[in-house]
């Protein structure tokens, strides 16, 4: 144990944070430094890399991810699997830092969720509050020689947490500002937010999903595409037609946007089948394509603006708000916050010289860096937890 | 880390280890005093408790334990399932040594093993080598409120080992003799021996799985009675039938026999599917309920006296054959392997003043003790790893 008090009492330590999201596309590893810990910590990004995963290897992963074709082999094989992956992300991430792997004081690795239980089931009893990362963190270092902490959602979950949202945890400690309130909005498939007031401290802050991200605007473009388009790129679709404000008002009155915080939601409610219902009635209400996209592009932004109205700025003074994940490049998303939030100075990470892709890594880096001073890094205020707690496992070279 | 540090500078710790065998019937606990560390560790054992899993308990596991009843949802809720019992056991056994939870400096945990894949398979590329055993540490940290170590297996399976077996380091510790030679046969749901020649060192060892143990007894038992009896209490079963020599000799013709040591095997290979197959087919020879039984019993006895005279006895002497596991409780079994081994003497590890059931349980708070001092508890010699690395995780309170 004699190594990790060196690392805990360095000024400046040097990480690797490992992520792996839900979309399944790729590593994400972020070489940084950190100087403190817990919320005083100051972290530097020294190299940003992502490893894609190729086509073949992403569809085993989502196979696992389903209850008909995983069983107890293919997660013990892929526990071993992904370390591996995570293990040659780190060390190229390393690499192109310029850096010998020595440098490195320790790997944070949050770990692949293959499955996630936030409640008790009612139908089935065997299916109990829990929550699955793999990426074995023996593995990971024994493979590249270092110190690894990660695995940080069960000890959430053990203190009755739902395990979700940690990044609020990050958000607090990259963008909280003395003298002014920000919020970060991730718009990813789902939307989700952190509200932190000026000052914020880890109970005053705000976090929950404010619904559909890119969800329903990617199922519009590509039904109305007929497959051809994926994605609205930078919002050109949507930028030529006129949202329909009467199915605008009636999609609102959706219970969910209701709910206090905290609160989640996903594909299982605002995903295609959602989507496909809301298409055909848009239609038959004579919208033209470009409208339909214009409508699903401004349900996103209502959606935010108006959970912001409802829960946040009753009680904080916002000024700022900052867009991360794949929506920030839909100009005309943006241009609709902008317009529903004239109070506020609505902006990419980016242009804050923070680069989003990075972010979850980094944050990762974070948690792994307070484990190893032994402090707590969940927010009860955005997980739900009786009580924050020491989050995350170690393994030793 | 403070914390990691006034444990490794006492003189003295106090410890829980946990173990649930494959044989899946329950857990063990036992409640320990180390002093020092690595081989020069002097263990006391302060309390022993067993507690049995309920038979629909036992059921999940072993349906978890299966390719066609197992999904990444039931890993995932097990994992925590598991380790919520792991904290009742060891929480009990802390109560029945009449001393608060405060008093134990670490709690030590094995988990369950649910699969293990010793060697990348041909058949398919997904399944690489790789270990899982459950029962989440954060949870079981957070659930007694003590530093917990545990998961071993998969650090030495990252450095090439097979990830067992691990106990022979602990009976290195426990039995080595200046003066004799000594064979640790385990008997649960499989069989494995640790060879000590006389002086033995981490070196001059030799260990392996003999084959099953009482997993093709229990098997048999429990299908011949049709799910009345859940083992052969005593071998009494077994003592009133007589065992097939020709089925016999066809069984031991398995090429897992042959395969020199390091080598592991388990209910992959002799498990549900195996026994099965295996009774259809001594059915179907005319043999007794009885004789079924007994020639499973000595199927057991042979293939741990072949293995000991292929591989060890021409290298070593030795004199006793010292036996642990819930098999030292088979009289009949015994019997055969005293007569097996007539040149050896064959005892229970009781007879020697060492509560048998209580040895792995014991063993795991050896590892988990090294662990904190940051030392190697793998035996190449045994597990077939490039090198003694150290074994574990820590999870924090
Ligand atoms: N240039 C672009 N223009 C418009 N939209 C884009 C662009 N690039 C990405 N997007 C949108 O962003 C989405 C991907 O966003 P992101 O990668 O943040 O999601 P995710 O991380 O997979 O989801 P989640 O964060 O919900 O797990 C795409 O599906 C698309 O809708
Ligand atoms: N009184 C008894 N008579 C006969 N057999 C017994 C008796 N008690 C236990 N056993 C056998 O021992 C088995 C349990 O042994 P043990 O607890 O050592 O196995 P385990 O630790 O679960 O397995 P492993 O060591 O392979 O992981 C039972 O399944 C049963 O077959
Ligand atoms: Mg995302
Ligand atoms: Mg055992």
């Amino acid at each position: 144990m004699k190594t990790l008090n060196t690392i805990s009492s360095k000024t400046v330590v040097t990480a690797v944070g490992l992520m792996s999201g839900t979309s399944l596309d790729g590593i994400d590893a972020a070489v940084v430094t950190i100087e403190g810990c817990g919320l005083d910590s100051k972290v530097k990004l020294i190299q940003y890399v992502n490893k894609p995963y190729d086509p073949n290897f992403r569809e085993r992963l989502k196979e696992l991810c389903t209850l008909e074709h995983s069983n107890v082999a293919l997660v013990c094989s892929m526990n071993f699997e992904l370390a591996e992956r995570f293990a040659q992300a780190a060390i190229e991430a390393v690499q192109e830092a310029g850096m010998p792997l020595e440098a490195i004081d320790f790997i944070s690795s949050h770990g692949q969720t293959v499955w996630h239980i936030p409640e008790n089931s009612a139908d089935d009893p065997r299916l109990i509050r829990s929550t699955l990362q793999l990426g074995d963190l023996s593995v990971l270092a024994k493979r590249t020689g270092r110190i690894v902490v990660g695995d940080f959602r069960p000890a959430d979950m053990a203190m009755n947490g739902q395990g979700a949202p940690l990044a609020p945890y990050g958000d607090l400690i990259l963008f909280r500002q003395g003298d002014k309130g920000r919020i970060l909005q991730n718009i990813g498939g789902i939307g989700n937010c952190t509200a932190l007031p000026p000052g914020a401290g880890p109970e005053e802050l705000l976090a929950f999903d404010t619904g559909p991200g890119n969800m329903l605007i990617d199922q519009a473009v590509q039904t109305l595409s007929g497959g051809q388009l994926m994605l609205d790129a930078g919002g050109a679709w949507a930028s030529r037609g006129t949202p329909n404000e009467a199915l605008l008002t009636e999609m609102l009155v959706h219970p969910y946007f209701k709910q206090a915080p905290p609160k989640s939601t996903g594909r299982e409610v605002f995903g295609k089948a959602y989507a496909e219902h809301w298409i055909a009635k848009v239609k038959s209400a004579g919208c033209t394509d470009a409208d339909i996209v214009a409508t699903a592009t401004a349900f996103t932004a209502r959606s935010i603006a108006d959970g912001y109205r409802r829960f946040v700025l009753p009680r904080y003074s916002i000024e700022e708000v900052i867009v991360t994940g794949g929506g920030a490049h839909n100009r005309t998303l943006m241009q609709m916050l902008r317009t529903l939030l004239p109070k506020q100075n609505v902006m990419t990470s980016n242009m804050l010289g923070f680069d989003d892709d990075a972010k979850e890594a980094v944050i990762f880096a974070l948690l792994g860096n307070d484990f190893l001073h032994g402090i707590s890094s969940n927010l009860p205020a955005a997980t739900g937890a009786h009580r924050a707690t020491v989050l995350g496992k170690l393994a030793l070279p």
